[in-house]
Protein backbone atom coordinates (compact mmCIF):
# COMPACT_ATOMS: atom_id res chain seq x y z
CA UNK A 1 0.00 0.00 0.00
CA UNK A 2 1.68 3.39 -1.04
CA UNK A 3 2.24 5.94 1.58
CA UNK A 4 1.53 9.44 1.19
CA UNK A 5 4.88 11.57 2.80
CA UNK A 6 5.33 15.32 1.88
CA UNK A 7 8.68 15.45 2.87
CA UNK A 8 11.97 13.72 2.35
CA UNK A 9 16.09 14.25 3.56
CA UNK A 10 19.02 12.22 2.15
CA UNK A 11 21.79 11.84 4.24
CA UNK A 12 24.95 11.29 2.54
CA UNK A 13 28.03 9.45 3.91
CA UNK A 14 31.32 8.73 3.55
CA UNK A 15 34.66 10.37 4.23
CA UNK A 16 35.58 9.60 0.14
CA UNK A 17 33.07 12.05 -0.67
CA UNK A 18 34.31 15.25 1.57
CA UNK A 19 37.72 14.43 0.64
CA UNK A 20 36.93 14.82 -3.29
CA UNK A 21 38.12 11.51 -3.85
CA UNK A 22 35.29 10.30 -5.38
CA UNK A 23 32.18 12.67 -6.70
CA UNK A 24 28.81 11.54 -5.10
CA UNK A 25 26.17 10.36 -8.12
CA UNK A 26 23.23 9.46 -5.88
CA UNK A 27 22.34 12.20 -4.72
CA UNK A 28 20.56 13.75 -8.32
CA UNK A 29 19.30 10.14 -8.80
CA UNK A 30 17.75 9.51 -5.73
CA UNK A 31 16.00 13.74 -6.27
CA UNK A 32 14.81 12.75 -9.29
CA UNK A 33 13.03 9.78 -8.18
CA UNK A 34 11.36 11.48 -5.38
CA UNK A 35 10.28 14.39 -7.82
CA UNK A 36 8.85 12.09 -10.04
CA UNK A 37 6.74 10.44 -7.35
CA UNK A 38 5.71 14.08 -6.15
CA UNK A 39 7.97 14.21 -2.46
CA UNK A 40 9.61 17.30 -1.86
CA UNK A 41 13.43 16.26 -1.16
CA UNK A 42 13.53 19.24 1.53
CA UNK A 43 17.45 19.13 2.84
CA UNK A 44 20.40 16.44 2.03
CA UNK A 45 23.29 16.33 4.42
CA UNK A 46 26.82 14.83 4.16
CA UNK A 47 29.23 13.50 6.98
CA UNK A 48 32.19 11.41 7.45
CA UNK A 49 32.12 7.56 8.66
CA UNK A 50 31.61 8.54 12.44
CA UNK A 51 29.01 6.40 13.88
CA UNK A 52 27.47 9.36 16.80
CA UNK A 53 27.42 11.93 13.97
CA UNK A 54 25.55 9.81 11.32
CA UNK A 55 23.05 8.73 14.98
CA UNK A 56 22.29 12.06 15.62
CA UNK A 57 21.84 13.02 12.08
CA UNK A 58 19.63 10.19 11.18
CA UNK A 59 17.70 10.90 14.45
CA UNK A 60 17.10 14.58 13.61
CA UNK A 61 16.40 14.25 10.38
CA UNK A 62 13.27 11.08 10.55
CA UNK A 63 11.94 13.67 13.53
CA UNK A 64 12.11 16.41 10.77
CA UNK A 65 11.04 14.64 7.31
CA UNK A 66 8.26 12.45 6.76
CA UNK A 67 11.14 10.03 4.80
CA UNK A 68 14.86 9.89 4.95
CA UNK A 69 17.33 8.36 2.61
CA UNK A 70 20.94 7.10 3.74
CA UNK A 71 23.70 6.46 1.32
CA UNK A 72 26.79 4.30 1.43
CA UNK A 73 28.39 2.55 4.73
CA UNK A 74 26.45 -0.18 4.50
CA UNK A 75 28.92 -3.08 3.81
CA UNK A 76 31.10 -5.35 6.02
CA UNK A 77 34.13 -3.16 6.48
CA UNK A 78 34.97 -0.81 9.45
CA UNK A 79 34.47 2.12 7.75
CA UNK A 80 30.25 1.02 6.97
CA UNK A 81 28.95 2.19 10.02
CA UNK A 82 25.14 3.31 9.10
CA UNK A 83 23.57 0.44 10.19
CA UNK A 84 25.03 0.70 13.93
CA UNK A 85 24.03 4.77 13.61
CA UNK A 86 20.64 3.94 11.97
CA UNK A 87 19.91 1.23 15.36
CA UNK A 88 21.80 3.78 17.36
CA UNK A 89 20.04 6.63 16.63
CA UNK A 90 16.46 4.87 17.39
CA UNK A 91 18.08 3.03 20.92
CA UNK A 92 17.41 -0.59 18.95
CA UNK A 93 20.15 -3.02 19.28
CA UNK A 94 21.79 -4.62 15.83
CA UNK A 95 20.70 -7.97 15.08
CA UNK A 96 21.11 -10.94 12.66
CA UNK A 97 18.30 -10.74 10.05
CA UNK A 98 17.37 -14.24 9.78
CA UNK A 99 16.20 -14.19 6.31
CA UNK A 100 19.34 -12.56 5.21
CA UNK A 101 22.05 -14.81 6.57
CA UNK A 102 20.01 -17.38 4.70
CA UNK A 103 20.56 -15.47 1.31
CA UNK A 104 24.26 -15.12 2.14
CA UNK A 105 24.62 -18.99 3.24
CA UNK A 106 23.18 -20.54 -0.01
CA UNK A 107 24.77 -17.95 -2.01
CA UNK A 108 28.60 -18.51 -0.46
CA UNK A 109 28.21 -21.73 0.97
CA UNK A 110 31.39 -23.38 2.21
CA UNK A 111 33.04 -19.96 1.18
CA UNK A 112 30.45 -17.68 3.63
CA UNK A 113 32.59 -16.44 6.76
CA UNK A 114 31.81 -13.70 9.31
CA UNK A 115 33.07 -10.96 7.14
CA UNK A 116 29.88 -11.94 4.64
CA UNK A 117 27.64 -12.36 7.59
CA UNK A 118 28.33 -8.84 8.68
CA UNK A 119 25.83 -7.86 5.49
CA UNK A 120 23.07 -9.75 7.37
CA UNK A 121 23.16 -7.01 10.47
CA UNK A 122 20.04 -5.06 10.71
CA UNK A 123 18.88 -2.55 13.73
CA UNK A 124 15.90 -4.76 15.36
CA UNK A 125 12.37 -3.82 14.21
CA UNK A 126 13.76 -3.24 10.79
CA UNK A 127 11.46 -3.81 7.88
CA UNK A 128 12.92 -5.62 5.05
CA UNK A 129 11.92 -4.14 1.01
CA UNK A 130 11.94 -6.09 -1.30
CA UNK A 131 10.31 -6.51 -4.90
CA UNK A 132 10.98 -8.93 -8.05
CA UNK A 133 13.62 -6.90 -9.41
CA UNK A 134 15.81 -6.53 -6.18
CA UNK A 135 15.79 -9.56 -4.24
CA UNK A 136 18.38 -8.31 -1.61
CA UNK A 137 16.39 -6.73 1.26
CA UNK A 138 16.92 -3.06 1.95
CA UNK A 139 16.96 -2.14 4.96
CA UNK A 140 14.34 0.49 6.54
CA UNK A 141 14.11 1.19 10.31
CA UNK A 142 11.03 3.56 10.38
CA UNK A 143 10.93 6.38 8.52
CA UNK A 144 14.58 5.64 7.03
CA UNK A 145 15.64 3.43 4.37
CA UNK A 146 19.37 2.54 4.09
CA UNK A 147 20.80 2.43 0.78
CA UNK A 148 23.64 1.55 -0.19
CA UNK A 149 26.83 4.19 -1.44
CA UNK A 150 27.76 2.58 -4.67
CA UNK A 151 25.95 4.19 -7.49
CA UNK A 152 24.96 1.16 -9.85
CA UNK A 153 23.88 -0.63 -7.21
CA UNK A 154 21.96 2.77 -5.18
CA UNK A 155 20.30 3.06 -8.52
CA UNK A 156 19.03 -0.52 -8.29
CA UNK A 157 17.00 -0.04 -5.20
CA UNK A 158 15.50 3.43 -6.60
CA UNK A 159 12.38 1.13 -8.36
CA UNK A 160 11.41 0.11 -4.49
CA UNK A 161 9.94 3.39 -3.98
CA UNK A 162 7.62 3.03 -6.29
CA UNK A 163 3.62 1.82 -4.78
CA UNK A 164 5.68 2.11 -1.41
CA UNK A 165 5.67 6.36 -1.32
CA UNK A 166 3.98 8.60 -3.05
CA UNK A 167 3.75 12.61 -2.52
CA UNK A 168 0.27 14.02 -2.60
CA UNK A 169 -0.48 15.36 -5.92
CA UNK A 170 2.66 14.86 -9.01
CA UNK A 171 4.60 17.73 -9.61
CA UNK A 172 4.18 19.85 -12.31
CA UNK A 173 7.43 21.90 -14.43
CA UNK A 174 7.53 24.38 -16.56
CA UNK A 175 10.46 26.00 -18.24
CA UNK A 176 11.14 29.70 -20.31
CA UNK A 177 14.32 30.33 -21.99
CA UNK A 178 15.34 33.34 -23.22
CA UNK A 179 18.26 35.50 -24.51
CA UNK A 180 17.70 38.11 -21.69
CA UNK A 181 20.17 39.05 -18.81
CA UNK A 182 18.80 38.13 -15.11
CA UNK A 183 18.90 42.14 -14.16
CA UNK A 184 16.56 42.95 -16.77
CA UNK A 185 14.68 40.16 -15.99
CA UNK A 186 14.06 41.40 -12.87
CA UNK A 187 11.27 43.71 -12.65
CA UNK A 188 8.84 41.10 -14.97
CA UNK A 189 10.00 38.20 -12.22
CA UNK A 190 8.61 40.16 -9.11
CA UNK A 191 5.32 41.00 -11.04
CA UNK A 192 4.88 37.20 -11.42
CA UNK A 193 6.18 36.05 -8.28
CA UNK A 194 4.37 38.55 -6.18
CA UNK A 195 0.91 37.66 -8.70
CA UNK A 196 1.79 33.83 -8.41
CA UNK A 197 2.99 33.03 -4.59
CA UNK A 198 1.15 29.58 -5.38
CA UNK A 199 3.92 28.91 -7.58
CA UNK A 200 7.61 28.74 -7.40
CA UNK A 201 9.74 30.96 -9.53
CA UNK A 202 13.46 29.91 -10.57
CA UNK A 203 15.97 32.01 -12.34
CA UNK A 204 18.95 30.40 -13.53
CA UNK A 205 21.81 32.53 -15.76
CA UNK A 206 24.25 30.10 -18.14
CA UNK A 207 27.46 30.48 -18.80
CA UNK A 208 28.75 30.96 -22.29
CA UNK A 209 25.96 28.58 -23.72
CA UNK A 210 24.86 29.78 -27.36
CA UNK A 211 21.42 29.00 -27.24
CA UNK A 212 19.87 31.12 -24.27
CA UNK A 213 21.11 33.12 -21.21
CA UNK A 214 18.51 32.59 -18.70
CA UNK A 215 16.19 29.90 -17.76
CA UNK A 216 13.35 30.50 -16.20
CA UNK A 217 11.33 27.61 -14.00
CA UNK A 218 7.62 27.39 -12.44
CA UNK A 219 7.06 24.82 -10.51
CA UNK A 220 4.11 23.68 -8.38
CA UNK A 221 1.57 21.00 -7.55
CA UNK A 222 -1.48 22.77 -9.20
CA UNK A 223 -0.88 22.49 -13.18
CA UNK A 224 -3.25 25.03 -13.95
CA UNK A 225 -1.45 27.58 -11.46
CA UNK A 226 1.92 26.68 -12.81
CA UNK A 227 0.68 27.30 -16.42
CA UNK A 228 -0.94 30.44 -15.27
CA UNK A 229 2.07 32.24 -14.10
CA UNK A 230 4.17 30.52 -16.51
CA UNK A 231 1.93 32.43 -19.48
CA UNK A 232 1.59 35.55 -17.07
CA UNK A 233 5.71 36.18 -17.47
CA UNK A 234 5.72 34.71 -21.36
CA UNK A 235 3.15 37.86 -22.17
CA UNK A 236 5.61 40.28 -19.79
CA UNK A 237 8.81 39.65 -22.49
CA UNK A 238 9.76 41.79 -25.30
CA UNK A 239 9.50 40.85 -28.74
CA UNK A 240 11.75 38.25 -29.85
CA UNK A 241 11.32 36.35 -27.19
CA UNK A 242 11.12 33.32 -25.26
CA UNK A 243 14.05 31.41 -26.99
CA UNK A 244 11.95 28.30 -26.04
CA UNK A 245 9.02 26.82 -23.98
CA UNK A 246 9.00 23.41 -22.29
CA UNK B 1 48.82 36.08 5.53
CA UNK B 2 47.46 32.96 5.33
CA UNK B 3 45.18 32.04 8.04
CA UNK B 4 45.41 27.96 9.61
CA UNK B 5 42.19 26.16 9.84
CA UNK B 6 41.79 22.85 10.50
CA UNK B 7 37.52 22.50 9.19
CA UNK B 8 35.68 23.38 7.25
CA UNK B 9 32.00 22.85 6.24
CA UNK B 10 30.07 23.69 2.63
CA UNK B 11 26.32 24.93 2.48
CA UNK B 12 24.99 24.25 -1.16
CA UNK B 13 21.74 26.40 -2.07
CA UNK B 14 19.24 25.91 -4.61
CA UNK B 15 15.89 24.70 -5.50
CA UNK B 16 17.14 23.13 -8.50
CA UNK B 17 19.48 21.22 -6.93
CA UNK B 18 16.90 19.47 -4.82
CA UNK B 19 14.08 18.92 -7.32
CA UNK B 20 17.01 17.17 -9.32
CA UNK B 21 16.64 19.50 -12.22
CA UNK B 22 20.78 20.42 -11.88
CA UNK B 23 23.29 17.92 -10.68
CA UNK B 24 25.76 19.97 -8.16
CA UNK B 25 28.96 20.21 -9.51
CA UNK B 26 30.39 22.51 -7.42
CA UNK B 27 31.10 19.90 -3.95
CA UNK B 28 33.61 17.72 -5.19
CA UNK B 29 35.78 21.24 -6.73
CA UNK B 30 35.59 22.89 -2.87
CA UNK B 31 36.49 19.42 -1.70
CA UNK B 32 39.23 18.73 -3.59
CA UNK B 33 40.11 22.34 -3.46
CA UNK B 34 40.42 21.99 0.19
CA UNK B 35 42.02 18.67 0.14
CA UNK B 36 44.86 20.53 -1.65
CA UNK B 37 45.58 23.13 1.10
CA UNK B 38 45.08 20.94 3.95
CA UNK B 39 41.80 21.47 5.05
CA UNK B 40 39.31 18.87 6.18
CA UNK B 41 35.96 19.75 4.73
CA UNK B 42 33.47 18.22 7.50
CA UNK B 43 30.05 18.65 6.99
CA UNK B 44 28.01 19.51 3.55
CA UNK B 45 24.67 20.55 3.92
CA UNK B 46 22.13 21.45 0.95
CA UNK B 47 19.06 23.54 1.61
CA UNK B 48 16.29 25.44 -0.34
CA UNK B 49 16.40 29.24 -1.12
CA UNK B 50 14.60 29.65 1.62
CA UNK B 51 16.03 32.39 3.69
CA UNK B 52 15.62 31.51 7.46
CA UNK B 53 16.48 27.92 6.44
CA UNK B 54 19.79 29.40 5.12
CA UNK B 55 20.36 32.14 7.77
CA UNK B 56 20.19 29.33 10.48
CA UNK B 57 22.52 27.18 9.00
CA UNK B 58 25.14 29.51 8.13
CA UNK B 59 24.70 30.70 11.78
CA UNK B 60 25.40 26.69 13.02
CA UNK B 61 28.13 26.18 10.68
CA UNK B 62 29.75 29.23 11.11
CA UNK B 63 29.69 28.38 14.56
CA UNK B 64 31.20 24.75 14.72
CA UNK B 65 33.46 24.95 11.39
CA UNK B 66 36.37 27.13 11.39
CA UNK B 67 35.29 28.21 8.16
CA UNK B 68 32.31 28.05 5.35
CA UNK B 69 31.46 28.34 1.95
CA UNK B 70 28.49 29.21 0.64
CA UNK B 71 27.56 27.82 -3.19
CA UNK B 72 24.19 29.55 -4.69
CA UNK B 73 21.57 32.12 -4.42
CA UNK B 74 24.04 35.21 -5.09
CA UNK B 75 22.36 36.78 -8.39
CA UNK B 76 19.82 40.11 -8.64
CA UNK B 77 16.44 37.63 -8.94
CA UNK B 78 14.02 36.95 -6.38
CA UNK B 79 14.89 33.56 -5.99
CA UNK B 80 18.83 34.59 -5.14
CA UNK B 81 18.79 35.39 -1.05
CA UNK B 82 22.09 34.20 0.17
CA UNK B 83 23.46 37.89 0.98
CA UNK B 84 20.53 38.64 2.84
CA UNK B 85 20.79 35.31 5.07
CA UNK B 86 24.20 35.41 5.22
CA UNK B 87 23.78 39.16 6.81
CA UNK B 88 20.72 37.48 9.05
CA UNK B 89 22.53 35.36 10.30
CA UNK B 90 25.10 37.34 12.36
CA UNK B 91 22.48 40.29 12.84
CA UNK B 92 24.02 42.34 9.94
CA UNK B 93 22.35 44.91 7.99
CA UNK B 94 22.34 44.73 3.95
CA UNK B 95 24.34 47.48 2.58
CA UNK B 96 25.47 48.95 -0.67
CA UNK B 97 29.23 48.17 -1.53
CA UNK B 98 30.80 51.13 -2.65
CA UNK B 99 33.61 49.55 -5.04
CA UNK B 100 31.51 46.93 -6.34
CA UNK B 101 28.86 49.50 -7.11
CA UNK B 102 31.73 51.54 -9.00
CA UNK B 103 32.56 48.17 -10.64
CA UNK B 104 29.07 47.61 -11.91
CA UNK B 105 28.62 51.71 -13.36
CA UNK B 106 31.90 51.33 -15.02
CA UNK B 107 30.66 48.16 -16.59
CA UNK B 108 27.26 48.99 -17.45
CA UNK B 109 27.51 52.25 -18.02
CA UNK B 110 24.09 53.79 -18.89
CA UNK B 111 22.74 50.59 -19.04
CA UNK B 112 23.02 50.27 -15.43
CA UNK B 113 19.50 49.83 -13.56
CA UNK B 114 18.00 48.78 -10.05
CA UNK B 115 18.77 44.89 -11.11
CA UNK B 116 22.11 45.55 -11.87
CA UNK B 117 22.99 47.38 -8.70
CA UNK B 118 21.54 44.54 -6.55
CA UNK B 119 24.57 42.40 -7.06
CA UNK B 120 26.44 45.30 -4.89
CA UNK B 121 24.73 44.11 -1.83
CA UNK B 122 26.81 42.80 0.54
CA UNK B 123 26.64 42.11 4.54
CA UNK B 124 27.53 45.18 6.53
CA UNK B 125 31.07 44.37 7.75
CA UNK B 126 31.97 41.69 4.88
CA UNK B 127 35.45 41.54 3.70
CA UNK B 128 35.81 41.63 -0.09
CA UNK B 129 38.52 39.34 -0.99
CA UNK B 130 40.10 39.50 -4.56
CA UNK B 131 43.20 38.95 -6.60
CA UNK B 132 44.64 39.03 -10.07
CA UNK B 133 42.68 36.81 -11.62
CA UNK B 134 39.42 37.62 -9.64
CA UNK B 135 38.44 40.66 -9.88
CA UNK B 136 34.94 40.62 -9.43
CA UNK B 137 35.32 40.48 -5.36
CA UNK B 138 33.88 37.63 -3.37
CA UNK B 139 32.22 38.13 -0.27
CA UNK B 140 33.90 37.15 2.89
CA UNK B 141 31.77 37.28 6.42
CA UNK B 142 33.78 36.47 9.29
CA UNK B 143 34.79 33.01 8.83
CA UNK B 144 31.55 32.65 5.65
CA UNK B 145 32.85 32.65 1.97
CA UNK B 146 29.72 33.59 -0.16
CA UNK B 147 30.54 31.70 -3.66
CA UNK B 148 28.47 31.75 -6.57
CA UNK B 149 26.29 28.47 -7.90
CA UNK B 150 27.45 28.59 -11.30
CA UNK B 151 29.80 25.85 -11.77
CA UNK B 152 32.11 28.35 -14.02
CA UNK B 153 31.88 31.31 -11.66
CA UNK B 154 32.40 28.43 -8.45
CA UNK B 155 35.71 27.32 -10.03
CA UNK B 156 37.00 30.80 -10.97
CA UNK B 157 36.84 31.56 -7.15
CA UNK B 158 38.80 28.69 -5.75
CA UNK B 159 42.08 30.42 -6.21
CA UNK B 160 41.07 32.78 -3.82
CA UNK B 161 41.74 30.40 -1.06
CA UNK B 162 45.73 29.96 -1.96
CA UNK B 163 47.40 32.18 0.29
CA UNK B 164 43.90 33.04 2.53
CA UNK B 165 43.52 29.90 3.95
CA UNK B 166 45.50 26.24 4.89
CA UNK B 167 45.47 23.79 6.91
CA UNK B 168 48.21 22.83 9.63
CA UNK B 169 49.75 20.15 7.67
CA UNK B 170 49.07 18.79 3.95
CA UNK B 171 46.99 15.58 3.79
CA UNK B 172 48.90 12.62 2.86
CA UNK B 173 47.34 9.31 0.85
CA UNK B 174 48.32 6.02 -0.59
CA UNK B 175 45.53 3.38 -2.63
CA UNK B 176 45.86 -0.16 -2.97
CA UNK B 177 43.82 -2.12 -5.52
CA UNK B 178 43.05 -5.45 -5.22
CA UNK B 179 41.14 -8.40 -6.68
CA UNK B 180 39.99 -9.62 -3.56
CA UNK B 181 36.00 -9.02 -1.99
CA UNK B 182 35.40 -6.79 1.24
CA UNK B 183 34.50 -9.69 3.24
CA UNK B 184 38.21 -11.29 2.98
CA UNK B 185 39.49 -8.08 3.31
CA UNK B 186 38.24 -7.74 6.45
CA UNK B 187 40.30 -9.50 8.70
CA UNK B 188 43.55 -7.91 7.17
CA UNK B 189 41.75 -4.54 8.11
CA UNK B 190 40.71 -5.28 11.11
CA UNK B 191 44.74 -5.66 12.26
CA UNK B 192 45.90 -2.24 9.93
CA UNK B 193 43.49 -0.09 11.51
CA UNK B 194 43.84 -1.48 15.25
CA UNK B 195 48.05 -0.87 14.96
CA UNK B 196 47.30 2.21 12.91
CA UNK B 197 45.33 4.51 14.70
CA UNK B 198 46.59 7.35 13.32
CA UNK B 199 45.92 6.69 9.87
CA UNK B 200 42.23 7.16 8.45
CA UNK B 201 41.62 3.86 6.32
CA UNK B 202 38.88 3.31 3.83
CA UNK B 203 37.57 0.49 1.84
CA UNK B 204 36.04 0.48 -1.49
CA UNK B 205 34.42 -2.20 -3.67
CA UNK B 206 33.91 -1.82 -7.19
CA UNK B 207 30.98 -2.43 -9.08
CA UNK B 208 32.01 -4.68 -12.49
CA UNK B 209 34.96 -2.81 -12.78
CA UNK B 210 37.79 -5.27 -14.84
CA UNK B 211 40.74 -3.65 -13.15
CA UNK B 212 40.13 -4.55 -9.36
CA UNK B 213 37.77 -5.51 -6.89
CA UNK B 214 38.18 -3.03 -3.84
CA UNK B 215 40.51 0.15 -3.62
CA UNK B 216 41.68 0.77 0.01
CA UNK B 217 42.85 3.86 1.09
CA UNK B 218 45.06 5.39 3.85
CA UNK B 219 44.97 8.97 4.51
CA UNK B 220 46.60 11.41 7.43
CA UNK B 221 48.62 14.13 7.77
CA UNK B 222 51.87 12.05 8.92
CA UNK B 223 53.41 10.84 5.85
CA UNK B 224 55.53 8.21 7.38
CA UNK B 225 52.68 6.71 9.71
CA UNK B 226 50.51 6.84 6.13
CA UNK B 227 53.41 4.98 4.81
CA UNK B 228 53.66 2.21 7.51
CA UNK B 229 49.62 1.55 7.33
CA UNK B 230 49.91 0.82 3.92
CA UNK B 231 52.77 -1.40 4.05
CA UNK B 232 51.38 -3.34 6.63
CA UNK B 233 48.38 -3.91 4.94
CA UNK B 234 50.20 -4.69 1.72
CA UNK B 235 52.18 -7.53 4.14
CA UNK B 236 48.94 -9.07 4.81
CA UNK B 237 47.70 -9.43 1.53
CA UNK B 238 47.84 -12.79 -0.18
CA UNK B 239 50.48 -13.86 -2.84
CA UNK B 240 49.65 -11.75 -6.41
CA UNK B 241 48.48 -9.22 -4.49
CA UNK B 242 47.63 -6.46 -4.39
CA UNK B 243 47.21 -5.10 -8.48
CA UNK B 244 48.37 -1.97 -7.62
CA UNK B 245 49.81 0.67 -5.34
CA UNK B 246 49.49 4.69 -5.83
Amino acid sequence: MTQIVHTAAALIIGNELLSGKVADANLVVLARALRAVGVELRRVVMVLDHVQTIADEVRELARTHDVVFTSGGVGPTHDDVTIDAVALAFGAEVVESEPMAAMLRAHYGAALGEGHLRMARVPAGAELATNDEVRWPTVVMRNVWVLPGIPEVFRMKLPLLRGRIAGPEPFVSRAVYTNLDEPDLKPLLDRVVAAHADVEVGSYPTWRDAAYRTKLTFDGRDADAVARACDAFVALLPHGEPQRIE
